[in-house]
């Protein structure tokens, strides 16, 4: 009678009807059936992703994609500027040093972002930088970015603005277009509400300019071949199929209620674990100017290990949540919005951190962060 | 009403138990309960892959398994011998060529396989060396290599051998310790009987040595880095966790089978298919001395389009063959024998087979295939 309840951010809660797509006899991949749903989830990824461009389709983690994105648009010696405010801007850098990019690193507090001034200077100071790497949602920290600034900036250089979305994407506003955003890489298994395996690409028209001009050597993540063969409506390699099939439907959900009433959703959802969080007389790790509604991540009391609180409600209640990553570990949880959740499932995921921290010693009205939370979800 | 019987050589036909674990929701990757999964799996690819190293996990097509084999043994300007037999043969030189390597490339006559001889001559002549890159079973063509005659060669050498079983692997026999094979790259969607969506390397220990010496700048297809998080039980990205769990169940049911019985199983029905096409008066395009038991190329009638016979037996009967690639476009079908499959999948596809074939105007015996085939998986 355990329940499985994914607060964790990524993989998050796939809605019952995307499982059930996911348990269906295989179809194979060079048939006019798969062709029509690869056509299908073309549009729709273009309608997550806010562009007209080509969204590619890769089958690997979103890290793949993000190698992608360095390695097709640069080459050794190019100069790029990273953003380290967490655990995944730190990526960014890893990848640009594998492939021998001049990184300019701008290290930002955790808990806090990077602001559009601070690249501004730097891309002033140096006209020859090719590329700004920064993060959409920090999922490390419930940090977001204001990539509409950054890309403002961004868009009167001759630099380009590639966003690693792979957390916020679909659950958090983007709009690639509109904004001048050059590239976004994203993953399936977040605001996608899929299993991981895929990636997602698109690039400008100012991006694809770098292509011709990168002489990394690459064949499995080679954007200008996956472009040539999705035009076609086919993928250079034998594709994930069924979580292909998975994401046609799960973005016809979305299609369906709609990007704004989503976000929407998410950030009601984020809201109330915030006021449930300040009921418990807790604070939330990620400053109050860039807060994410995709994830919370809230600071723990001293002397209340987050390791064992986590696995404690993981083992014995069934509900996932996530911990904190390197020098946070055991001292906040993260608790996700993205995904197949309602405001149900906050309560349920506040109610069991209660039942947790009040068995862990933590002194506090029991029951006072699931009232706050609940308040907020019948006044909003 | 309508069938939907995948005899095509990837994806094959996938176990219902196994859909079954493919559409249930999913679970957190780094957890204990991923972490007993990942574990039991690893030993069960021990098993497949008949050795005793590690067989990394990627998140990737057979493809990519096939890039980060070439891109972390070897170097721009470094040695090696491809085989070119068909279009899986041709991806390695592809690769290779990427990457900078030096490639002696052995053209082999479609429908042919390589000599141990050819191989040593190379070897013999040029001891720089570093790799010879071949097949298993060029699905293109339905040949099967000979990789034990091959290893004999290649283990008195300093170079490593690299074998792509990504069709075969599970369904034919390929000893990899035991032979002396250094490097062996897989897929999900052959022989495992599972989605697309993940590839597996494993190197000997000749072949690690190769590792640290290559200078190809890699993250995500780092097998350093894949095998230091396998030997603590983790991946170094996101995973594709529901084929990993899918994975899971599908080596249990090869390992309570066992492989001998399962490359018997797979030669029965190899066997059954060649004797139907021979009744019909068809010819086989491998040749006898290499064919395999893994997918079968029947060469078809002056006059009739094998494109449009697939796509009869696929959008009319629901029964999918390959057709043939590039040269063979249109003379060729290709019926795989991989998968969850038994002689009633092999006489459903040859009796569909008869019937198009008789629609498009061929004459034969309408029912001697079937004959033929029956009678044979009776006396055997």
């Amino acid at each position: 009678m355990k329940r499985n309840l994914l607060l964790s951010p990524g993989p998050t809660q796939i809605p019952a009807s995307i499982c059930e797509v996911l348990g269906r006899p295989i179809i194979h991949h060079r048939t006019p059936q798969f062709q029509d749903i690869l056509k299908e989830a073309a549009e729709g990824l273009k309608y997550v992703f806010q562009t007209k461009n080509d969204v590619l389709i890769l089958t690997s983690s979103g890290t793949g994609g993000m190698e992608a994105a360095v390695c097709n648009l640069l080459s050794a010696n190019d100069k790029a500027i990273t953003v380290e405010g967490g655990k995944f801007g730190e990526r960014w850098t890893e990848l640009c040093c594998v492939y021998g990019v001049k990184t300019n690193v701008i290290k930002v507090p955790w808990g806090k972002a990077v602001s559009a001034q601070e690249i501004k200077k730097i891309l002033d100071a140096d006209k020859d930088i090719k590329a700004v790497f920064i993060t959409l949602t920090e999922t490390s920290t419930g940090v977001t970015t204001d990539v509409k600034s950054i890309a403002e900036v961004v868009k009167k250089t001759k630099a380009v603005l590639v966003v690693d979305a792979i957390s916020g994407l679909g659950a958090t506003d983007l709009q690639t277009d509109h904004w001048g955003v050059d590239v976004v890489v994203s993953g399936s298994q977040k605001g996608l509400m899929l299993p991981p395996g895929l990636a997602f690409v698109t690039l400008s028209a100012k991006a694809w300019e770098l292509v011709p001009l990168s002489k990394n050597p690459k064949y499995y993540f080679d954007l200008t071949l996956a472009k040539k063969t999705a035009e076609k409506i086919d993928t250079p390699f034998t594709p994930a199929i069924g979580i292909i099939i998975a994401l046609n439907e799960s973005l016809k959900l979305i299609k369906k209620d709609g990007l704004e009433k989503l976000f929407a959703h998410y950030a009601r959802l984020a809201q109330g674990t915030r006021e449930a969080a300040k009921a418990l007389g807790l604070s939330l790790f990620a400053d109050a100017s860039c807060i994410s509604n995709v994830v919370t991540a809230i600071n723990l009391p001293a002397g209340i290990d987050g390791e064992k609180l986590t696995k404690i409600m993981r083992d014995t209640h069934g509900i996932t949540l996530a911990g904190g990553q390197d020098d946070l570990k055991g001292k906040i949880v993260r608790l996700s919005h993205m995904g197949c959740l309602d405001e149900y499932d906050m309560l349920t995921g506040i109610s069991c951190l209660e039942k947790v921290l009040n068995k862990m010693g933590y002194k506090f009205s029991l029951g006072a962060g699931v009232a706050a939370a609940q308040k907020f979800f019948n006044t909003k």
